[in-house]
């Protein structure tokens, strides 16, 4: 590394630390032999835009992981904020104790084999593709091959997170965030950026 | 599919829909040769806790995917809301087209190479670990070596999001929101859930 390559002293190094940025809650559904089960995660994003492909990292010691891998489906639900409990309590619990598939009401889509919440305003019914192993959790990397939502959480045929209302885990803290309010157009307002 | 398989007739198929949820806007820096550029980015999660690893998709056309293949190194840092338009620009103009490594006060950590932003209350700096190969994306997946602050983000020692202000990209109607309040703590609030 050259001697010119510039340090800001004014930083403190927390060394590797996991990062700490909002991220979104999600239920990841599986079914366990022929039974629904649903795991909290927040470790999850969108992978590619055409196919849309959805990316999430689990601990390999869930249940859920072996689900997927079984029947090569899962589900990626959405809750609001009014499921923040229920959200909670499948976190709380593993499907290799505990029977969660009465904790909602379950539907299926095409695939027959991914559980999908009906209390939850969106759902993504996904086709595994890839599992990456990445030491203790692996991501699983599926084809969305159906969005399912309402009518009443739709603003001009799109879904509207205002009427959806996701909520946020902060890692660190534990603490279950909500969505805060618009700041500004993507893809718009750095068109202002004056150099 | 068993006939006994249970849809749910009030949900609408968007089809293979990328999915709406909240995601955290962040700057991927990355070296161009020894210069650095800055990419706006919201395809990005945690993808283990020990070692921390964390990974970010990004369209195959960007020049910082050259960058990081080139370097095997690559940042990510997450702006406040005070930064959304400089954030913003780095993703309306192309590194391949525009300088884009004076749009902040730069430095580097240990690795050299991997460029970090000082206004960005939160720098994580990334060893390649491995590209995953999506279509027309490619997700890179990094462990985090260093992850830079400063005291003002701190409470107890830990990043404090209420501090260091992140904002959330809504990919479909191109917002960027804020992060909302607490609604409930994690890993608790599901205590209470009674079947």
């Amino acid at each position: 590394m050259s001697e010119s390559i510039k340090k800001n002293e004014k930083k403190i190094d927390l060394g590797p630390k996991i990062a700490s940025y909002p991220m979104p809650v999600c239920l990841i559904g599986a079914n366990l032999g022929d039974k629904a089960n649903f795991l909290t995660a927040a470790w999850l994003m969108s992978a590619s835009i055409s196919p849309p492909r959805i990316a999430v990292a689990l601990n390999k010691g869930h249940s859920t992981n072996k689900g997927i891998k079984e029947h090569e489906t899962f589900s990626v639900c959405i809750p609001s904020e009014d499921l923040i409990t229920a959200a909670d309590y499948c976190g709380l619990v593993s499907g290799s104790k505990t029977d969660k598939s009465a904790v909602f009401d379950v539907f299926y889509g095409k695939l027959g084999t991914a559980p999908m919440i009906s209390e939850c305003p969106v759902n993504m019914e996904c086709k595994l593709e890839k599992v990456v192993d990445n030491g203790e959790h692996e991501m699983f990397i599926g084809e969305i091959v159906s969005t399912f939502t309402e009518e009443k959480y739709l603003t001009n045929r799109a879904v509207d997170l205002k009427k959806v209302k996701p909520f946020l885990l902060s890692f660190y803290d534990r603490q279950y965030l909500g969505v805060g309010e618009p700041k500004a157009r993507a893809w718009s307002v750095g068109n202002s950026y004056k150099r």
